[in-house]
Parts: structure tokens; C-alpha cells; sequence
């Protein structure tokens, strides 16, 4: 048999269909850290149509982010679905971010089998890290997985960017997590299909959420009209409620057409993704190191400098093109 | 006379050139906002050798940073440098994102006419937030600039990017930041050019600074040994030794030819966004849509739908690479 650190990525999923989370892990990692290599083995499996529910949930540290997950997953447990939780906000505890009271909270649903919490690290490659999400996300689709939850920290770029790749994008809000403008300027309220209000019972709670609702009425809108929820993550109280708005959202898109079209968009990302792949591997840094001398050297200028990496590119494709690779 | 706002990006550079602080800020919108023309108007200017110190600080959102700036600026102010401040960290007050205190010791600063203070926004174009640095910071070189500082949070990925273009980068911790593992498993071992412990008044400082120093004995290095120094940001301690440790790692960029290393790397960097620039416009979403669509209907695979998009990247840059565009 062969041991697992020598497999290669399409024995890895092969394992990993199996159930194998070692196996699983490795594979992760692979669309981690191997951008190239994870393209080649989805192009490999190719792609496929699906039921999973792929969702983003994002908000500011201390919104209350991590808990909710947390009971929504004993939610999911009870209804023995296959999980998979991607994080990418570095103060999360999945992400080992956070105080030890919340990571222990964490743990316990790390132990089960149809659950897989997986750290994305912050040094992403080829277009930075929300890139290796789509490959992860796509590999997880393919692994049969019934949910995927990518967590992420509301900063603004990576959230709007992680809408690119999932079907229902969550965004969570405290009162006094200050203005709701906030979620305006980061550019998050073109992207929620749900706003979450926690802490339902602080003051200022009614007020947040209305002044979502306010905004949101001054949206021009034909399709799904954004739902504001309030929850308490902590007593779990709401997040039934919260799990059945997600679910309400996804037969939408399914009744709709939506679900294809965004799938469809998701696909075109990943292609654009590979074909980026291509032409990144093209231009060394050699060459443009050589070229950038040229300029110092004022043998050149840097219009000419641009052009003549375009020309090592183009160059570069005609094998590509001409299916020599 | 052109009102600022109507005027084109080379009328922006050459009346801000002359210190109108006005048409700066709307150069430096366009530097994060339009890209492609951004990169034209420094294409236009052509780029040139210089003493501008670049540099770069990060840590984690509460290691001190803003203090420890707005410190510097006040040595800066009495030196009369023209410095650039540039804030991609969100949690920072010069973004915005800071307590109210904070803010107000560093408002001051920007009433200063040879002191520029500037937020990044969080939603970058092109390859993400990191990307508009190169330009802003190229623009910022052009301009004349003594001191250009990149203010950065600690996550990791977006740190290691602006070291790409940044001279002297500045790693902050402070005692019980946690483990100076952080450090390393964040990539910022490899980057750092002077490490400050910061709030050296703290328990555990003394241990963190010797920790560093044990994984920098570690470090196959011939060139420059990166130095640690200790601080105490609010009192202004060390200060001094700091901005003097800045100077003695640009005195010994120079002597080295590591200044003209740097740069010709820097401008390798920007000669590929400008090329990716172009590459990126060519592939419109429709296309990639329709070619995702083929693959959902199985008429194509993911490895010839990519395949075909790079084909069409290859006729397009048949254009450019005549020269006709």
C-alpha cells in the first residue's frame, strides 16, 4: 500500500472519498501550497453539478463569528451532515487565533468524522490567498461534502472575493460594532444574502438592524431581498431560525436558475484561475529582472519593457496553444 | 486654470509635484482606484533612481505601531523630511479604525504640509490590495518623498507582498504578543530587516528580543544580520537608536549595490503587473462564463475550455505586441 505523504493528488482524493481524514488533510494541504498541481488534478476529476451548500460567513473578531459556528455544527451534527469549515480570519479559533476557552469549545467537534475544520494559512499563492479557496471549496464539492463553511474576517477584499466562490454569503454584525456604515464601505452590502445582528440582547440591537433594512430598501433589487436576522450565539438562541433562513436561500437559487448561473460563475473564475496559472509560470524572474535593468539602464523604457514581456508570453503560449502541454 | 478634479493623471502628478496637497490626495485615489491608467501615468513619467527611504512596518493590531509613527513623524517633522505615510493596516487609526485618543495624537501630524498621511482601502483591483502599493509607493519615489512607511497589520500574506517593495522592513512585537513563533510562522523571519520589541518595560521582554535573536543565529545569512532592538513607543524610548538603525541598514543598501538590487527588482515587480495589467483586461467575464457553460454541458473539458482561453489571450496580445495598442 502506498503511505500517504507519497501519493500522489489523485490517490490523495481517491483516499480521501473514502472517508480518510489523514488523507483528506494531505489533499487540503496540496490545494494549499500547490496551486498548479490542485488545477491539474480538478481538471483531471473534472467538474461536477452539486447539492452542497457552500456558505461565507463574515464579520469583525468579536462579532461572534466562532460561536455561532460552533452551535451551528452541533446543529449540523444532530442532522448528520458532511462538514467541512475552511477559516481564514486569523483571530479565529479554528484558525488558533483566539483565547483557550473557545478553541476548547472548538476541539470537541474536530474529534467527529463527518466534520473537517481546516485552517487556511495567510500566505497564499498566485493572486494571494483567497485563491487556493476556489480549489479548496471545488475539491470539497467533489469529495461529496453537504456544506462548506469558509469563515472570514470582514476586512473588506478577501470577503467580497470569498462571494466569488460560495452560494450563501452570511454577514455578522454586533451592535456598536460601530456604524453600519461600516458594512456599506467595506463593500459587504452588495454581497449579503443574510445579515446576522448577535447579541441580540445589547443595547442598540433593534436599532442595528433596522438601519440595515433602511439601506437595504434604498438597493435596487429584483431577485432575493436580503434577510436580517438577530441571534445569541452564545444560548444558540436564533440560529435554527438562522440555519432555516440559509436553507430558504438555497432552495431560492435552486428554484430560480440562480444556483446554475452561480455555479456557472464559479467555474469561469476557476478557468480564469488556470489559464493566470499558465501565464504566471511564463514570465521568470530572470527575465523581468533583466528587463527592469534595461530600464535602470535607460536601454529601454518601461512601455517597451511591458510589451516585450507580453512577447516572451505570447511566445510561450504558442506551445500551450498548439496543445504541446 | 483646470479644476483638480477634471484633470488628467499627468496634470494631477505635476501639480502635486509642487506640493498641492490637494491633487496628491487625488493622485493617490488614482494609484488605488484606476490601475491600468496609473500604471500608464508611470509609464509616461518613466521611472528614475533615488534616496527615498521605503520602508516597512508591521505587527499586530496593539504592538504599538501608530504610537511608535507618530513618534517618528515628530522626529521627522523637526528634520524637515517630506515622509509619506501609507496605512493598509485596518485596525490602525490612520485607516480609520483606531480609539479616539489615538486618532487625535495622530491628526496633528497631517496638518503638517510635508507630511502625507494616507489609508489604503481594503478593496483592491488587479491582485488585490497589495497591488496599488507599488504604484502608490512609485508615484510617491517620483514625487520626491525623503521617506516613504508602509503600514502593515501582521496577517502575514499582505506583509510579505510589500516587502516586495520596500527597502528597510520593520517586524514590531511586543512581550506576550504571544510566541515569537508567530514571527516565523508567519513568514515575517525571512523579511525583517530590524525587529523592534516594543513596550520594553513589560515582563518578557527582555526573553522575546533573545528569542528572536536564537532563530536569527539559526538563519544561513551572509548579508546584512537583521538587528532587534527595544522600545517603549509612547515615551518616545529608543526612538532615536531605531531611526538611527533605519539609516544604518540604508547607508549599507548603498554600499552594497543591494539599493540598486532592490530596485531593479521592484521595478521587475511593476513590469509584471503592468504586463498582467493587459492580460487581465483581455479576458472579459462573458467569455469565460460561456466557456464555463460548455463545461457544465460537457461540450468541453476544464482543460481545453482553458486551453481556449488562452488562446484568445494569445490573439489579443497579437495587437500589443504589433505595437498597435
Amino acid at each position: 500500500m502506498t503511505e500517504i505523504s507519497e501519493m500522489t493528488g489523485l490517490e490523495l482524493f481517491n483516499q480521501a472519498e473514502t472517508g480518510d481524514q489523514v488523507a483528506m488533510g494531505r489533499l487540503l494541504s496540496l490545494a494549499e501550497n500547490r496551486a498548479k498541481e490542485t488545477l491539474d488534478l480538478i481538471q483531471k476529476k473534472g467538474v461536477i453539478s452539486h447539492n452542497c451548500c457552500v456558505m461565507g460567513i463574515t464579520g469583525s473578531p468579536g462579532a461572534g463569528k466562532s460561536t455561532l459556528i460552533g452551535n451551528l455544527l452541533s446543529v449540523w451534527k444532530t442532522e448528520k451532515k458532511k462538514v467541512a469549515v475552511l477559516a481564514v480570519d486569523p483571530s479565529s479559533p479554528f484558525s488558533g487565533g483566539a483565547v483557550l476557552g473557545d478553541r476548547v469549545r472548538m476541539l470537541k467537534h474536530s474529534q467527529d468524522e463527518n466534520i473537517l475544520i481546516r485552517s487556511l494559512g495567510t500566505r497564499g499563492h498566485l493572486g494571494g490567498l483567497s485563491a487556493c479557496i476556489a480549489e479548496t471549496v471545488e475539491l470539497l464539492i467533489a469529495l461529496g461534502m453537504d456544506i462548506v463553511l469558509v469563515e472570514t474576517a470582514g476586512a473588506g477584499q478577501i470577503d467580497v472575493e470569498v462571494a466569488e466562490v460560495t452560494d450563501t454569503t452570511i454577514v455578522m454584525l454586533v451592535p456598536g460594532w460601530g456604524d453600519t456604515m461600516q458594512v456599506a464601505k467595506a463593500g459587504l452590502l452588495e454581497i449579503a444574502d443574510i445579515y446576522v445582528v448577535n447579541k441580540k440582547d445589547l443595547p442598540g440591537a433593534e436599532t442595528a438592524a433596522r438601519d440595515i433594512e433602511v439601506m437595504l430598501d434604498y438597493r435596487q433589487s429584483t431577485g432575493w431581498m436580503p434577510k436580517v436576522m438577530m441571534t445569541k450565539a452564545d444560548t444558540g438562541e436564533g440560529l435554527e431560525e438562522l440555519w432555516g433562513g440559509v436553507q430558504e436561500h438555497q432552495a431560492y437559487l435552486s428554484s430560480t436558475g440562480e444556483r446554475e448561473t452561480r455555479r456557472r460563475h464559479h467555474l469561469a473564475y476557476l478557468i480564469r484561475r488556470m489559464a493566470l496559472a499558465q501565464v504566471s509560470s511564463t514570465w521568470d524572474r530572470t527575465m523581468l529582472v533583466e528587463l527592469a535593468r534595461e530600464v535602470m539602464a535607460q536601454e529601454t523604457d518601461l512601455t517597451r519593457a511591458t510589451r516585450k514581456a507580453l512577447e516572451f508570453l505570447r511566445e510561450d503560449l504558442k506551445a500551450v496553444c498548439m496543445g504541446e502541454i
